[in-house]
């Protein structure tokens, strides 16, 4: 069986941050043949400069190797201040000049049905980065008034359920946009 | 004569930045009574945290000083793959739980016509944050294709004036705003 590897990226860095409890859950909550791998180094990237070159930083080739190895892409990150937040943002600048995003299918989760701008924000950038964003993956969950933890998640009947149905579903759109990548490839050949 | 105090802040931490040159050009080409400071430092400010009480980082404590010490704010910043930079984004994100731009005025200088998508999230950013976007100060510049430099900019006649005419429009805008905070408060008293 060939197991769907994701990549969780959450864009805050707070410890008890809501966002890293739902990829938390989610990975614990993910079937055979999903595997989640939380990346837990946003916070060691540097501040994005240009005159850097980003193979000279370990934490960015991390990165990029880390995505690289990923079937697909799953983001939960708050809003701050009607925004995207700069931790997030920073992580994609620093992927701009590489094809890391590049085809790469994304789920968005969604902690707040109120973040909307952050959310819209999130979903220009990385479509101009030509990412694939599976909105049949992406998931809003209304959990700020619920003070849920990780283990609050995994035993919340619907929010669980609701993860374990975006995990499934992401895992067909992988599967079928692979399957089309290589059909275009074999056309091309 | 009362000094007009602005804070200049670069979006981009690229040495060779056309926004920073901006800021540059700006501070040079001030008219008496109006003095611009950029601030250097925004590069060396953590990735944001609310884990990390503001107050125990020395450099977001500077920025915060160096805005409450302006009487407006100037920024020019690149769009990064259709959003803010993250690093200008970090900076913000640093300032959204103190007063450091409540009310303040704030001067947009867009380097390029076409970064329409990071001007619109920074202004709804700066808006929440309940800075006083300075409509009248905001200048859109098509400098990409120039490729001009600090002296570029300030030998150049249209920039250099539109730069010194905004400038004056924010130093005017600046005066009267300060003049209806000092009648609301004479009022309210």
């Amino acid at each position: 069986m060939r197991i769907t590897k994701l990549l969780a990226i959450s864009g805050s860095l707070r410890a008890a941050s809501i966002n890293t409890a739902l990829l938390r859950a989610t990975a614990r909550l993910a079937p055979p043949g999903i595997a989640v791998i939380l990346f837990e180094h946003l916070g060691g990237l540097p501040l994005f400069n240009p005159d850097i070159e980003a193979t000279d930083s370990p934490s960015v080739a991390n990165l990029r190797a880390h995505l690289a190895a990923a079937d697909g892409v799953l983001i939960a990150s708050p809003e701050y201040a009607h925004g995207v937040t700069g931790v997030l943002k920073n992580a994609l600048d620093w992927m701009v000049g590489s094809e890391a995003f590049v085809n790469k299918p994304i789920s968005l989760f969604n902690a707040s049905p109120r973040a909307v701008h952050a959310q819209a924000c999130l979903r220009e950038t990385l479509t101009v980065m030509s990412a694939q964003i599976v909105n049949e993956a992406c998931v809003t969950l209304p959990m700020l008034g619920a003070q849920l933890d990780e283990a609050g998640i995994i035993s919340h009947t619907e929010i669980s359920a609701a993860l374990k149905q975006a995990l499934q579903d992401f895992q067909a759109a992988i599967a079928r946009l692979q399957a089309e990548d290589a059909a275009q490839i074999g056309m091309s050949l």
